[in-house]
């Protein structure tokens, strides 16, 4: 309550009139030459008595003005507004707090607390003032009236002032009652919170952009380009990167990321309804593995560790030591110099691995229930935050098939081919050659036309395009018991069926140039038996990014790294 | 079906009797100086008979051997067991395959087929072999028994021979019929399978360990050191963990992992019922936060980048970003050299930091109320696989009270007091000393003789003892809102109110010797402003370790990491 309250809208008493005749009995004392003829003296009479009532006026505008002064200066509002202290949890009151989420018709009439962000205000002439107030998605109006009563409600001119002041993102309490409403500026239209009580719990200072500008599609931008009338600021990615905290308060953002969060839930509900269990895998390893080239060095002691590409090793790992059935949810680590729309040094990867009976579509059945729970969850719990997400990110909701179309590579490359598709060297498509990025997306173009999908495998993959561990087909050598999942025409998901013989899986290591004698932990594994068994991993990122259209997958990570980015 | 039939078991028929008599019509041929008398003659004529009926025996036994050899060499039984190519996924008949933890009464007579680990076996005679098969924490009886009929159930002695010498550990495929029985030698006691088809899926080499040695008690090796009928070899810790894929499949092992991840699930169970997200915040970062001395550096590009100590600034910054209630299980590295029973360089922590209203204890109930809750879903859904551990870890069940016991700092180093015990210099405790790790065992068995519990709040710390981040409390400066939560005489978590002003944040961190400027983008999400918040971490192998009493973290690490150890 510190605060001083401010003064600069204060109604100002009308200035004292100046008034340029001498005072009655002071006029021409001393000064005595000639004597002043009647109509002067009247003239002057006339004048005293002028300037007499002016005074006199004067004097009783100053006392009504310190009068009114006073009564102000009183402020019987005082209790009601103004700067809390530092919350060192001083008292627990065990009062409840709304959330805005949970109004509901019976709440009209109730007397509420909350807790909010200072979106903005706006004044309505002298005794109104409208403010929006935050939390995360929703924002909710609230009415500030100058009252007449002096009952403990009472707003003053005071408070109605000191409630403009408030920098916005501050945080504050507010008391209040629950009002029906039609509001058309707050994302809560029915409802409004009439003000009893004003505080500012945690004062901010500048900002770095608004979160209006922050929030708003490119559509507007484009339209405030052609009408002069609308002043926006463009908030770049890195500008937003630098300023994450602030960025991460727009709807949008608050809407990704309770979807991120769902995606990692429902995947891990899926999977623990089929007897998964949850493993963790060390990030620090002893060796570079998989691929040497792209990985992390860790100065590690005396010695030197690297960064886990993936749970890959480990995970296979678990299966030899008869876990049957393990999923990972964990940072991978990616030491490649990309700088795209599509990738980053640190993402986080959800991957599985299955022993299987008989046939490794056990395990690709698997994935595909395991996805389509992700995006039937997502459309069936998540509409809100998809609707906030869609006014800046505008995007048709994501297809997919209740029977996920199964296309074997080879249909996939026909496809392509029919279409007039041209390998990356401008060359005819071959039947075993490798999808540069562009065919895909063609691909995923023709799928969704063709099958209304934005959703669908690609199965048997060419054994030559996979890594090392990937198990040949059984009749067919060229190819691989191998799939890649798509959405909007992007790879998410990549897995296989593993070779789990150590004679064999050495044999294939050699096939591609490496030393057996480089991962003997691994091989080692093997060698004490594992089961059939086949996996895959997903990047979480980028499906949260194509699920929503978000263009870039560092809308999809909570604090972005890639090669130029290690900060906030 | 490759593999060669052994055939050292085989019954060996009968050897041919040599006679020394030489053939009749032969002896003596060409030797005539005088003839035989006739008792020779008769002597003769007898010897003849008789080796006439030695050859004729000698023929009509080969004749026998040959045709019981063609009888065996038919075996009927061929198709029932051998080894199977390696698996490629080479068809798929949408069988049903048996899981051991799902047998009931109504598996009895029922023709089941299953994939397991060959645990051992044990000939009876020469007709019948009992094996144990295993399938995570379980293993179910099988019983092989020469059959005389034939049909496709045939078992043969071929078959039975087979049987016993499949490597322990090697992968079988095996179909038969479920049976009740009494069985003592098998974890399900109740059910046995009779065996009609057995066959090796993937054969295992010579193994580090047994499973058996490496499952015993401690109890089990002491007693085997004073009876020298028991020969139990010790498997040492370093041991296991080299050869971890192994050692994880004691039953043990399997109970222990499945444990961990219901902890992670009750943590985020409660969590996600309580309104909070999951966030991945980066493990790298662009500064050595916290505190320096302990951090890994990382080659990042041509810079340097650090792994994350803890998602403490990450986890607050969502706070200030509005997200307002989050937690996150990621791994944590600590490049301390402690060479502990408790200290890991790479661990889980489950993390979670909360906005609050009116006083920090609301978080302090929240993180109490989320460990009970995995206390309470541990022992009510996990009684088999705590009793699994116990054989090999005896020890009580992990007690605690259905309201907390939460004991002021203060109030801790007065019963410590009471009970004799000293600070690690020898001199009386101090109400603002740090306790140290012997006198926190301590205070947690007179808190258990006392309170009968293993689980309870230490609150108020003295703020001297804690990071720069804590806030103070209201009354009294030499104390904090900050707490540590116990299992067993043991911290598992640890957690306060932070300081959310960036005022006194950074005369906080000026005061501990920290320069304000080196966390700039901590300070920076203050100044954007942020809710009182508090929080806590706890680590995800400790808590599994005091549960369970296992008296070494690594033994709940999949693949443990400390100052020496990166493999595998």
């Amino acid at each position: 309550m510190s605060e001083p309250v401010p003064q600069e809208n204060q109604a100002v008493p009308p200035a004292v009139e100046a008034t340029t005749a001498p005072a009655p009995g002071q006029a021409g004392e001393g000064e005595t030459p000639a004597g002043p003829s009647k109509g002067e003296l009247k003239k002057r009479a006339k004048e005293a008595e002028k300037a007499k009532k002016a005074a006199e006026r004067a004097a009783r505008e100053e006392e009504e003005r310190k009068k009114r002064e006073a009564k102000e200066a009183e402020d019987h509002a005082k209790q009601n507004y103004g700067k809390l202290p530092l919350h060192q949890s001083q008292e627990r009151n065990h009062r409840r707090f709304l959330k805005f989420a949970e109004l509901s018709p019976e709440s009209v009439g109730q007397r509420v607390i909350f807790r909010a962000r200072m979106h903005n205000s706006r004044a309505q002439g002298a005794k109104i003032v409208f403010l929006a107030f935050r939390q995360q998605t929703h924002t909710l109006q609230g009415v500030l009236v100058v009252s007449g009563e002096k009952d403990e409600n009472q707003v003053s001119k005071q408070m109605l002032k000191y409630s403009q002041l408030i920098p916005s993102e501050s945080i504050v309490l507010v008391e209040g009652v629950i009002k029906s409403a039609e509001v058309k500026s707050c994302t809560i239209t029915n409802y409004e919170v009439g003000i009893h009580k004003l505080f500012t719990a945690v004062e901010v200072g500048d900002l770095p952009f608004s979160i209006d500008d922050a929030s708003r599609a490119e559509a507007d931008f484009e339209k405030a380009e052609k009408d002069e009338n609308l002043q926006y600021s463009r908030v770049a990615l890195p500008t937003r990167l630098d300023n994450r905290v602030m960025d991460l308060r727009t709807p949008t953002n608050q809407a990704i990321f309770r979807i991120q969060s769902a995606v990692g839930q429902l995947f891990r509900d899926y999977l623990n309804s089929q007897g998964f269990i949850e493993i963790h895998s060390p990030k620090l390893q002893g060796a570079a593995t998989e691929s040497g080239a792209s990985v992390f060095k860790v100065q590690y002691f005396n010695g030197t560790a690297f960064l886990a590409q993936s749970p890959q090793l480990a995970k296979q790992m678990a299966i030899a030591g008869d876990f049957e059935r393990v999923y990972e949810i964990g940072p991978v680590f990616r030491a490649e110099d990309s700088n795209t729309h599509r990738h980053m040094t640190e993402f986080l990867g959800l991957d599985l691995e299955m022993a299987f009976e008989e046939h490794y579509h056990e395990v690709l059945e698997v994935l595909d229930e395991m996805l389509k729970n992700i995006f039937k969850g997502l459309q069936s719990k998540f509409q809100h935050e998809i609707e906030v997400i869609k006014k800046q990110f505008p995007h048709e909701d994501f297809l997919f098939l209740d029977e996920t179309l199964k296309l074997p590579f080879k249909e996939g490359i026909k496809m392509l081919k029919e279409a007039g598709a041209k390998g990356s060297d401008g060359e005819e498509l071959g039947e075993l050659d490798d999808l540069s990025t562009e065919n895909e997306k063609f691909l995923g173009r023709l799928v969704r036309e063709k099958y209304k999908t934005d959703y669908f495998i690609l199965d048997k993959f060419p054994l030559a395009i996979r890594p090392f561990y990937t198990m040949p087909d059984p009749t067919d050598s060229t190819l691989s018991n191998s799939y890649d999942f798509f959405m909007r025409g992007e790879e998410i998901l990549s897995g296989a069926q593993r070779v789990h013989d150590p004679v064999f899986l050495a044999e294939r290591m050699k096939s591609v140039g490496i030393d057996p004698a480089s991962m003997t932990g691994y091989l080692d594994a093997f060698k004490l038996g594992a089961p059939p068994h086949a996996g895959g991993g997903i990047g979480l990122e980028r499906v949260v990014m194509l699920f929503l259209k978000l263009g870039n997958i560092r809308r999809a990570s909570l604090f972005p790294r890639d090669p130029k980015r290690l900060n906030p």
